[in-house]
């Protein structure tokens, strides 16, 4: 599915790209603004991936949840998550970071994290990320 | 709290160890051999923490996962996580990442594992994985 995404095959809302790198909406959001830093070259999980890509997907991660939290979407804290296989609830077999923007008073527990929940307005958060993004200083 | 235990002043189990970083068991599991890696130097959460030690932390997270996959935990899968603020759970404030080994078919789920869970013998999960560490394929 990523590898469809990174291929152009398969649509997403890109919120970050480089050479190696792609982070878009999850489809099936937790919280608005739920993105997955996923590696362009396809591996699986944590008995594959590089260490390398591994700091990089971080990395990306920060950046993402520090420009949550510059943006309008006001987050007040993030939730950076890799579930590395099917038992810690892997979903899809290409590795990616999870970045969940939280809000004081948002109620969202984990358990209820698995109950999808819809964003009303998925190209304007993605929009708003984007542009938190290049607004952040390095 | 992690400052303290650095300093060694309060106890914890270890299960690794070097200049800068330090991994112990979670006094509050979620599953056993839930570990915490913590830098030494103090920093709070993704706003103040530089992106190379993230990155440094995500490394040796990656291993603790694959020594939880190889050792007699014989975890199949991690998840992994870091909660940046209060709003994310983020409990002590002093920036840590999970590394909580799941077996297929735990039952686990993230909410309840906000209930705590006793692990009966800390020192052996403990032994088991600094072991599994060493064994371990850079
Ligand atoms: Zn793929
Ligand atoms: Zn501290």
């Amino acid at each position: 599915m990523f590898c469809a995404i990174v291929s152009g095959e398969a649509p997403a809302i890109r919120v970050y790209e480089d050479d190696d790198y792609l982070a878009l909406l999850d489809i099936r959001p937790i919280v608005r603004g739920h993105t997955l830093v996923v590696p362009k070259r396809h591996t699986v999980d944590l008995t594959d991936t590089p260490a390398s890509t591994l700091a990089d997907m971080v990395r990306i991660g920060q950046r993402i949840g520090r420009a949550a939290r510059a943006s309008e979407l006001a987050a007040d804290g993030n939730n950076i998550a890799i579930n590395d296989g099917k038992a810690a609830f892997q979903s899809v077999f290409h590795i990616h970071l999870h970045v969940a923007p939280r809000k004081t008073g948002d109620k969202l527990s984990f358990a209820k994290g698995l109950v999808l929940r819809r964003d009303p307005d998925r190209e304007t958060t993605g929009r708003i990320l984007r542009e938190a993004l290049e607004r952040l200083p390095d």
